[in-house]
């Protein structure tokens, strides 16, 4: 369709777009965009065409856009890849399709393709850091100081159960030995807060006091997962832990969490009157995110997650007379970004570790079965650590703490990196990892009964509610949104 | 403030984070994604300071935003550099900023800062896409249609002009040979539809008969500009004009265009259809962005540009019962994404071909004063070729048409790649993109009277709009938001 002529020309119009260029030397730029649309273009079918069956099924829409993201993968049509799951620009479906239709030298394809992948990558983990802002924004702190007692010991039993019977499971049943057991069992400590909270969100379950008590948990039990791998990473490195370390972590960690909340409550006015000065378009929107992306900032600086600082950053902004207006506004760009995080996450993940036609994975799928049983039963027993609570869904709090996503896979990617873990052991974890990830929504579907709460229609009211404004285009008065009592529950 | 060992552990989880890693062996990802949150932090810092007080100054807010990116930019404080001006990792005080408090590691510094420059790029084009998609929705192709043939006049007269007067001023008056003549000349064509329709839009004109005629004017004159720039580009290569490219790209344009408005017909109601079906979060935006990114994508690969894609899907959908609702959702979104573009022009513009100690700066600043005029006159003319509308502001048509932004530095990028412009006329060219594209905002301002339109209650009633959703919360019934008369105009 395209002559050759007109290809060079337009690579020549491409190669030399000063303004817009982003890296000369590396990538075209036009095409690097042309790529992050169609790779967006993937996302939005996967994660649209999954999350509306799961949701025909019952199930939460995040399960389905987490398999959306496994079918666009490396596991199954390759659509999207990426380079660090071993993939390069010619498995990329996408990248071959750019070859066709836009006339993408294969010279420069694989630059195109690293500077695609890593666009995208970057654009789900803002994804993730809105979906926490968002979290934080919807969550109550009063409220989850309330339960912040019975938080942290489901966090702490849910951190040392898993642990230690995963470490001694594997000691004493598969002859592992000490270090890369230990590795393993700090493996199943940190449950992942974006997916527990996605589903819990979506069943509108979040400010339940079992959501409270879940989502206060998984910060916490995010935190020991942090200290635990700096213990780990320094006691398989140098064969002693790091006492320092440990307690820096400890020290800045309670730190930042605690000061971000005292200094939330000076901040909160300054915030609502600096917004009220503001006549500009964005005048909500933009100084919250200048806020909660210096704090997600902050926090990956101090060595927490980045999306710590956005659920803190959140809170913060929750206890301000603009958290209405500012939910309302956050939602469409939810919509927009959260998606792909999880079919990212998805599209990331490769099945072929569950494949019994290879010897390591046979192995490996033994120790899995172990691994999988620890992780769920570990996390269960912390619903019964939770007193003074007798009318409380014990079953849906452990239910609730079951998915580990990325950050077990951090402890599996430190353990490859320093060659302590075995083929089989690396392919038990990613098993794992994967399990727990999966089959926590449906669980917690499950687990939460009066399926009503997450019908059509209390989408349908969260989405008209976001964009049915006519009767009150002219309303400045963000307390009169407080009439609906729904949209944190829908939300 | 953290030890060389935290450093280390630090970035020994970084740089094994196998599921939120991106390119493994070129940039380490979460201090990218550090990096990204700095970069945003300062865009928006700088396009909120600019925008407010331009504001006050009674001038378009994206003035500031535009002035804002020049401050962070290259040209004054460095936050924000980009490799293609030349800049390398030591000159981003962002980077700077990482290795002080993030622990950047030198010989990572410069990777870090490619794939940061990458994402924001690419951020700030999605910015541009997602700014024509609301002009788009914000427009009727019926009242487009109405002016089509003055806006052809306009846009006809407003690239024949400048480039016959500023390609003979040059020969005549300078001394310049033909084929760089030629090809300033063609810089000086074509209109810059982002920063021209984001003006109307703040000063509540998009949908005025002026603006109507001066976005059409743009539109078509964006696609003039494609043509003359192939012409242009054949000629100085070749030495002669490949007639059959041009034909393809007149060809491809109008069909492009036409048959997205053909098939727009036809596909509303599909479009309805099944957003009506659809039950889950993100039901409107993500199959809008869908069909957004697909018309963004086509429109690039027939070497359109990405923005006139997204315009037309902008103009397909805003026939739909859709609009309103689709119009609220993507304020927020665009607040987000629109500022990252603005801010970039600004810090990507290098005023130091500004400065009169330079001697080919000198010699520059005669030719370019003479470029501005032409750039400025050429334009001001196609107000008078209006024909049939008596009551019309032929000023206000011809100061729209000024601001010439990326185009006319695609032009030079061509140009300086093939070798056949000077340094002195180099940096004209540079000059008078500068001087057109922050000169037509006050300008614009002040030829459209009545200033009670861009006052801060405007603006406050369309965020208000956008976010004030109690009494419309269970109404699902779009048509209900016709409503409110003032979003349009108000948008």
């Amino acid at each position: 369709m395209i002559s050759t002529e007109s290809m060079q020309f337009l690579s020549a119009i491409n190669s030399s777009l000063p303004l817009l260029a982003t890296t000369g030397e590396t990538a075209d730029s036009s095409l690097v965009v042309a790529a992050v649309l169609l790779s967006l273009v993937v996302v939005y079918f996967a994660s649209k065409l999954g999350g509306e069956l799961s949701n025909r099924f019952g199930l939460p829409p995040v399960l389905g856009e987490l398999v959306g993201g496994v079918v666009v993968g490396i596991s199954v049509l390759h659509f999207l890849v990426f380079p660090e799951t071993g993939a390069d620009s010619s498995s990329s479906l996408i990248i071959s399709f750019l070859k066709t239709t836009a006339g993408l030298n294969p010279d420069a394809a694989e630059s195109v393709f690293v500077a695609q992948s890593e666009v995208i990558s970057v654009l789900a983990e803002l994804g993730v850091i809105i979906l926490l802002f968002e979290i934080g924004l919807e969550s109550n702190l009063k409220d989850l100081m309330a339960v912040g007692i019975q938080a942290t010991i489901v966090a702490i039993v849910g951190v040392a159960v898993p642990f230690a019977a995963g470490t001694a499971g594997l000691m004493i049943l598969f002859g592992i030995p000490a270090v890369p057991a230990i590795f393993a069992g700090a493996a199943l400590t940190a449950t992942s807060i974006g997916i527990t909270s996605k589903v819990l969100s979506e069943l509108g379950r979040l400010n339940s006091k079992e959501g409270q008590i879940i989502l206060g948990a998984a910060v916490i039990d995010d935190v020991l997962g942090i200290i635990v791998l700096a213990v780990v990473a320094s006691l398989a490195k140098d064969g002693a832990v790091d006492v320092g370390k440990v307690v820096y972590l400890i020290i800045s960690a309670s730190g930042f969490l605690l000061g971000a909340i005292a200094l939330g409550n000076l901040f909160n006015k300054t915030f609502v009157a600096i917004v009220d000065k503001l006549k500009t378009r964005g005048e909500l929107v933009i100084p919250a995110f200048i806020f909660a992306f210096v704090m997600a900032y902050i926090a990956a600086v101090i060595q927490l997650e980045a999306i710590l600082g956005a659920f803190a950053a959140g809170l913060v902004l929750e206890e301000t007379d603009k958290r209405k207006e500012l939910q309302k506004q956050i939602v469409p760009i939810a919509d927009m970004l959260v998606p792909i995080f999880f079919v990212t996450v998805g599209a990331k993940t490769d099945l072929s570790v569950l494949n019994p036609a290879v010897p390591t994975n046979r192995e490996g799928l033994v120790m899995a079965c172990f691994l999988i049983l620890i992780a769920i039963l570990g996390k269960l027993v912390t619903g019964f650590s939770v007193f003074g609570q007798p009318q409380i869904n014990r079953l849906a709090i452990g239910v609730g703490m079951i998915p580990r996503g990325e950050v077990g896979l951090v402890f599996l990617g430190i353990g490859s990196s320093i060659n302590i873990l075995s083929k089989p052991l690396e392919a038990a974890i990613i098993m794992m990892v994967i399990i727990t990830t999966f089959l926590a929504p449906p669980l917690l579907r499950f687990v939460f009964p009066e399926p009503t709460l997450v019908s059509p229609e209390s989408n349908e009211l969260l989405l008209d509610g976001s964009s049915g404004t006519s009767l009150a285009i002219n309303s400045s008065n963000s307390e009169s949104l407080e009439a609906n009592p729904n949209s944190q529950e829908a939300n």
